[in-house]
Protein backbone atom coordinates (compact mmCIF):
# COMPACT_ATOMS: atom_id res chain seq x y z
CA UNK A 1 0.00 0.00 0.00
CA UNK A 2 1.21 3.37 -0.96
CA UNK A 3 1.35 6.00 1.83
CA UNK A 4 -1.57 8.16 -0.23
CA UNK A 5 -3.54 4.60 -0.10
CA UNK A 6 -3.50 4.37 3.22
CA UNK A 7 -3.86 7.98 4.09
CA UNK A 8 -7.30 7.26 1.90
CA UNK A 9 -8.01 4.36 4.12
CA UNK A 10 -7.61 5.92 7.34
CA UNK A 11 -10.26 8.77 6.64
CA UNK A 12 -12.88 5.81 4.84
CA UNK A 13 -12.36 4.26 8.34
CA UNK A 14 -13.04 7.45 10.06
CA UNK A 15 -16.39 8.03 8.13
CA UNK A 16 -17.30 4.50 8.16
CA UNK A 17 -16.77 4.42 12.25
CA UNK A 18 -18.90 7.31 12.55
CA UNK A 19 -21.66 5.54 10.25
CA UNK A 20 -22.03 2.62 11.83
CA UNK A 21 -22.51 4.64 15.16
CA UNK A 22 -25.17 6.73 13.41
CA UNK A 23 -26.84 3.35 12.01
CA UNK A 24 -26.57 1.38 15.21
CA UNK A 25 -28.95 4.76 16.83
CA UNK A 26 -31.17 5.19 13.95
CA UNK A 27 -32.21 1.84 13.17
CA UNK A 28 -33.26 0.75 16.53
CA UNK A 29 -35.37 3.71 17.18
CA UNK A 30 -39.13 3.60 17.51
CA UNK A 31 -41.41 5.77 15.21
CA UNK A 32 -42.73 7.51 18.88
CA UNK A 33 -39.07 7.57 19.97
CA UNK A 34 -37.71 9.74 16.30
CA UNK A 35 -40.27 12.37 16.65
CA UNK A 36 -38.65 13.55 19.85
CA UNK A 37 -36.42 16.50 20.16
CA UNK A 38 -32.85 16.92 20.81
CA UNK A 39 -33.62 19.57 23.17
CA UNK A 40 -36.33 21.75 23.81
CA UNK A 41 -37.95 23.63 21.02
CA UNK A 42 -35.00 21.76 18.10
CA UNK A 43 -34.95 19.75 15.63
CA UNK A 44 -36.71 15.97 16.06
CA UNK A 45 -34.41 13.04 15.64
CA UNK A 46 -36.14 12.21 12.28
CA UNK A 47 -35.38 15.64 11.26
CA UNK A 48 -32.14 15.13 11.72
CA UNK A 49 -31.79 11.03 10.26
CA UNK A 50 -33.97 13.05 6.76
CA UNK A 51 -31.30 15.25 6.39
CA UNK A 52 -27.85 13.22 7.14
CA UNK A 53 -29.68 10.96 4.24
CA UNK A 54 -30.25 14.10 1.75
CA UNK A 55 -26.98 15.75 2.30
CA UNK A 56 -25.14 12.31 2.00
CA UNK A 57 -26.95 11.82 -0.97
CA UNK A 58 -25.86 15.15 -2.31
CA UNK A 59 -22.35 13.45 -1.81
CA UNK A 60 -23.15 11.80 -5.27
CA UNK A 61 -23.06 14.94 -7.45
CA UNK A 62 -20.64 16.60 -5.00
CA UNK A 63 -17.70 13.83 -5.65
CA UNK A 64 -18.93 13.78 -9.68
CA UNK A 65 -19.87 9.33 -8.59
CA UNK A 66 -23.47 9.28 -10.23
CA UNK A 67 -27.01 10.54 -9.89
CA UNK A 68 -28.46 11.62 -6.44
CA UNK A 69 -31.26 9.02 -5.44
CA UNK A 70 -33.46 10.74 -3.30
CA UNK A 71 -32.90 14.95 -4.62
CA UNK A 72 -36.36 15.19 -2.98
CA UNK A 73 -35.39 15.06 0.42
CA UNK A 74 -33.65 18.66 -0.04
CA UNK A 75 -37.17 20.10 -0.07
CA UNK A 76 -38.14 18.74 3.57
CA UNK A 77 -34.93 18.13 5.03
CA UNK A 78 -31.98 20.70 3.86
CA UNK A 79 -34.03 23.91 2.94
CA UNK A 80 -36.73 24.11 4.93
CA UNK A 81 -36.64 23.46 9.15
CA UNK A 82 -37.78 21.19 11.08
CA UNK A 83 -41.54 21.02 11.22
CA UNK A 84 -41.96 22.90 8.06
CA UNK A 85 -43.42 20.09 6.13
CA UNK A 86 -46.74 19.03 6.23
CA UNK A 87 -46.13 15.69 5.67
CA UNK A 88 -42.40 13.84 6.00
CA UNK A 89 -41.00 10.37 5.29
CA UNK A 90 -41.88 7.39 7.66
CA UNK A 91 -39.52 5.59 9.65
CA UNK A 92 -39.43 2.66 7.35
CA UNK A 93 -39.00 4.76 4.58
CA UNK A 94 -36.01 6.78 5.72
CA UNK A 95 -34.12 3.75 6.79
CA UNK A 96 -34.32 2.07 3.20
CA UNK A 97 -33.13 5.43 1.62
CA UNK A 98 -30.59 5.55 4.56
CA UNK A 99 -29.25 2.35 3.52
CA UNK A 100 -29.72 2.90 -0.23
CA UNK A 101 -27.75 6.06 -0.16
CA UNK A 102 -24.95 5.03 2.56
CA UNK A 103 -24.26 1.32 0.79
CA UNK A 104 -23.85 2.75 -2.79
CA UNK A 105 -21.54 5.21 -1.50
CA UNK A 106 -19.01 3.12 0.49
CA UNK A 107 -19.25 1.37 -3.08
CA UNK A 108 -18.91 4.23 -4.81
CA UNK A 109 -15.70 5.43 -2.18
CA UNK A 110 -14.00 1.80 -2.70
CA UNK A 111 -14.19 1.98 -6.09
CA UNK A 112 -12.02 5.80 -6.75
CA UNK A 113 -8.17 5.65 -6.73
CA UNK A 114 -6.15 7.20 -4.42
CA UNK A 115 -4.67 9.51 -7.03
CA UNK A 116 -9.11 10.73 -7.15
CA UNK A 117 -9.49 11.49 -3.92
CA UNK A 118 -7.30 14.32 -4.58
CA UNK A 119 -9.00 15.53 -7.55
CA UNK A 120 -11.46 18.39 -7.33
CA UNK A 121 -14.56 18.22 -6.64
CA UNK A 122 -17.40 19.50 -8.52
CA UNK A 123 -18.72 22.38 -6.88
CA UNK A 124 -14.97 24.21 -7.55
CA UNK A 125 -14.38 25.68 -10.66
CA UNK A 126 -11.12 24.92 -12.55
CA UNK A 127 -9.19 28.23 -11.17
CA UNK A 128 -10.39 28.12 -7.53
CA UNK A 129 -8.74 24.39 -7.56
CA UNK A 130 -5.37 25.74 -8.99
CA UNK A 131 -5.34 28.03 -6.49
CA UNK A 132 -6.21 25.97 -3.68
CA UNK A 133 -5.73 21.91 -4.29
CA UNK A 134 -6.87 21.25 -0.68
CA UNK A 135 -10.19 21.63 -2.07
CA UNK A 136 -10.20 18.03 -3.26
CA UNK A 137 -12.85 14.76 -2.81
CA UNK A 138 -10.99 14.10 0.51
CA UNK A 139 -11.84 17.48 1.75
CA UNK A 140 -15.33 16.97 1.05
CA UNK A 141 -15.46 13.53 2.62
CA UNK A 142 -14.01 14.64 5.96
CA UNK A 143 -16.03 17.81 6.14
CA UNK A 144 -19.08 15.27 5.52
CA UNK A 145 -17.82 13.05 8.81
CA UNK A 146 -17.53 16.42 10.92
CA UNK A 147 -20.98 17.08 9.72
CA UNK A 148 -22.16 13.73 10.43
CA UNK A 149 -20.42 13.28 14.00
CA UNK A 150 -22.11 17.16 14.36
CA UNK A 151 -25.16 15.91 14.45
CA UNK A 152 -24.23 12.73 16.37
CA UNK A 153 -23.63 14.46 18.89
CA UNK A 154 -26.99 16.53 19.35
CA UNK A 155 -28.64 12.91 18.56
CA UNK A 156 -27.50 11.32 22.19
CA UNK A 157 -28.42 13.81 23.73
CA UNK A 158 -32.04 12.29 23.53
CA UNK A 159 -31.51 8.79 23.28
CA UNK A 160 -31.49 8.02 27.10
CA UNK B 1 3.22 19.13 -2.89
CA UNK B 2 3.18 15.13 -2.49
CA UNK B 3 0.00 13.23 -2.82
CA UNK B 4 0.66 12.16 0.64
CA UNK B 5 1.33 16.03 1.73
CA UNK B 6 -2.06 17.22 0.21
CA UNK B 7 -3.61 14.40 1.85
CA UNK B 8 -2.02 15.53 5.37
CA UNK B 9 -2.97 19.20 4.03
CA UNK B 10 -6.17 18.46 3.84
CA UNK B 11 -6.86 16.96 7.13
CA UNK B 12 -5.36 19.80 8.86
CA UNK B 13 -7.37 21.84 7.40
CA UNK B 14 -10.38 20.15 8.64
CA UNK B 15 -9.41 20.02 12.53
CA UNK B 16 -8.48 23.66 11.91
CA UNK B 17 -11.89 24.69 10.40
CA UNK B 18 -13.52 23.03 13.42
CA UNK B 19 -11.52 24.22 15.68
CA UNK B 20 -11.96 27.70 14.76
CA UNK B 21 -15.45 27.23 15.10
CA UNK B 22 -15.11 26.20 18.39
CA UNK B 23 -12.97 28.40 19.33
CA UNK B 24 -15.36 31.50 18.01
CA UNK B 25 -18.02 30.19 20.35
CA UNK B 26 -16.02 29.32 23.79
CA UNK B 27 -14.21 32.89 23.46
CA UNK B 28 -17.46 35.05 23.63
CA UNK B 29 -19.43 33.25 26.08
CA UNK B 30 -19.68 34.93 29.73
CA UNK B 31 -19.31 33.30 32.87
CA UNK B 32 -22.89 33.08 33.16
CA UNK B 33 -23.62 31.59 29.73
CA UNK B 34 -20.73 28.61 30.08
CA UNK B 35 -22.54 27.54 32.83
CA UNK B 36 -26.20 26.89 31.08
CA UNK B 37 -26.31 23.24 29.82
CA UNK B 38 -26.51 21.93 26.09
CA UNK B 39 -30.27 20.50 26.99
CA UNK B 40 -31.76 19.72 29.97
CA UNK B 41 -29.80 17.62 32.84
CA UNK B 42 -26.99 17.45 30.27
CA UNK B 43 -23.34 18.62 30.32
CA UNK B 44 -22.60 22.29 30.78
CA UNK B 45 -20.68 24.46 28.33
CA UNK B 46 -17.98 24.72 31.06
CA UNK B 47 -17.68 21.34 30.99
CA UNK B 48 -17.47 20.49 27.69
CA UNK B 49 -14.87 23.36 26.82
CA UNK B 50 -12.32 21.96 29.74
CA UNK B 51 -13.04 17.84 28.38
CA UNK B 52 -12.00 19.45 24.52
CA UNK B 53 -8.87 20.66 26.36
CA UNK B 54 -8.49 17.71 28.31
CA UNK B 55 -8.45 15.44 25.25
CA UNK B 56 -6.79 17.62 22.93
CA UNK B 57 -3.82 17.80 25.48
CA UNK B 58 -3.58 14.08 25.95
CA UNK B 59 -2.69 14.44 22.09
CA UNK B 60 0.70 15.93 22.94
CA UNK B 61 0.98 11.60 24.52
CA UNK B 62 -0.86 9.66 21.72
CA UNK B 63 0.67 11.37 18.98
CA UNK B 64 4.46 11.59 20.70
CA UNK B 65 4.75 15.09 20.30
CA UNK B 66 6.00 16.21 23.75
CA UNK B 67 4.51 16.33 27.30
CA UNK B 68 1.13 17.60 27.87
CA UNK B 69 0.80 20.59 29.30
CA UNK B 70 -2.60 20.02 31.54
CA UNK B 71 -2.93 16.81 32.81
CA UNK B 72 -4.62 18.01 35.82
CA UNK B 73 -7.82 18.64 33.80
CA UNK B 74 -8.19 14.99 33.58
CA UNK B 75 -10.24 13.95 36.66
CA UNK B 76 -12.33 16.77 36.38
CA UNK B 77 -13.09 16.82 32.97
CA UNK B 78 -12.48 13.33 31.44
CA UNK B 79 -12.90 10.71 34.16
CA UNK B 80 -15.90 12.19 36.32
CA UNK B 81 -18.72 13.86 34.82
CA UNK B 82 -19.65 17.41 35.13
CA UNK B 83 -20.77 18.37 38.45
CA UNK B 84 -18.79 15.78 39.69
CA UNK B 85 -15.59 18.29 41.41
CA UNK B 86 -16.09 20.87 43.67
CA UNK B 87 -14.44 23.64 41.88
CA UNK B 88 -13.34 23.75 38.16
CA UNK B 89 -11.23 26.26 36.24
CA UNK B 90 -12.26 29.89 35.57
CA UNK B 91 -13.87 30.70 32.23
CA UNK B 92 -10.50 32.84 31.80
CA UNK B 93 -7.76 29.84 33.00
CA UNK B 94 -10.06 27.47 30.63
CA UNK B 95 -9.73 30.29 27.82
CA UNK B 96 -5.71 30.61 28.75
CA UNK B 97 -5.49 26.82 28.47
CA UNK B 98 -7.40 26.08 25.46
CA UNK B 99 -4.97 28.57 23.67
CA UNK B 100 -1.66 27.60 25.36
CA UNK B 101 -2.81 23.62 24.25
CA UNK B 102 -4.52 24.24 20.88
CA UNK B 103 -1.25 26.42 20.16
CA UNK B 104 1.35 24.13 20.80
CA UNK B 105 -1.13 21.42 18.84
CA UNK B 106 -0.86 23.32 15.63
CA UNK B 107 3.29 23.65 15.92
CA UNK B 108 3.95 20.69 16.76
CA UNK B 109 1.27 19.33 14.04
CA UNK B 110 2.87 21.51 11.00
CA UNK B 111 6.42 20.18 11.79
CA UNK B 112 5.41 16.62 11.44
CA UNK B 113 6.53 15.69 7.60
CA UNK B 114 4.10 13.88 5.72
CA UNK B 115 4.88 10.47 6.74
CA UNK B 116 5.29 10.76 10.21
CA UNK B 117 1.42 11.35 9.87
CA UNK B 118 1.60 7.85 9.15
CA UNK B 119 3.57 6.21 11.82
CA UNK B 120 1.76 4.14 14.33
CA UNK B 121 0.71 6.30 17.72
CA UNK B 122 1.37 5.87 21.06
CA UNK B 123 -1.64 3.82 22.27
CA UNK B 124 -0.54 1.47 19.69
CA UNK B 125 1.85 -1.81 20.28
CA UNK B 126 4.33 -2.63 17.32
CA UNK B 127 2.38 -5.76 16.68
CA UNK B 128 -0.86 -4.05 16.93
CA UNK B 129 0.12 -1.74 14.27
CA UNK B 130 2.01 -4.27 12.29
CA UNK B 131 -1.40 -6.16 11.93
CA UNK B 132 -3.53 -2.63 10.76
CA UNK B 133 -1.40 0.30 9.62
CA UNK B 134 -4.17 2.74 9.46
CA UNK B 135 -3.82 2.51 13.50
CA UNK B 136 -1.33 5.84 13.09
CA UNK B 137 -1.49 9.56 13.60
CA UNK B 138 -3.54 10.55 11.13
CA UNK B 139 -5.90 8.21 12.21
CA UNK B 140 -6.07 10.04 16.00
CA UNK B 141 -6.23 13.98 14.43
CA UNK B 142 -9.36 12.58 12.43
CA UNK B 143 -10.80 10.84 15.50
CA UNK B 144 -10.37 14.12 17.17
CA UNK B 145 -11.57 16.32 14.51
CA UNK B 146 -15.07 14.02 15.12
CA UNK B 147 -14.74 13.85 18.46
CA UNK B 148 -14.77 18.14 18.46
CA UNK B 149 -16.95 17.95 15.92
CA UNK B 150 -19.30 15.60 18.10
CA UNK B 151 -19.41 18.27 21.29
CA UNK B 152 -19.63 21.10 19.09
CA UNK B 153 -23.24 20.25 17.52
CA UNK B 154 -24.33 19.80 21.13
CA UNK B 155 -22.68 23.11 22.07
CA UNK B 156 -24.38 25.15 19.11
CA UNK B 157 -27.79 23.82 21.17
CA UNK B 158 -27.27 26.27 24.45
CA UNK B 159 -26.08 28.96 22.09
CA UNK B 160 -29.31 30.84 21.38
Amino acid sequence: MTSQQLSVKVALNSWNLVLERADKIFSNLTEDQLLKEVAPGKNRLIYLWGHLIAIHDAMFSILGIGPRLHPELDAIFVSNPDKAAAQIPSARELKKSWDEVNGKLLSEFTSLSANEWLLQHRAMSDEDYAKDPTRNRLAVLLNRTNHMSYHLGQIMLARE
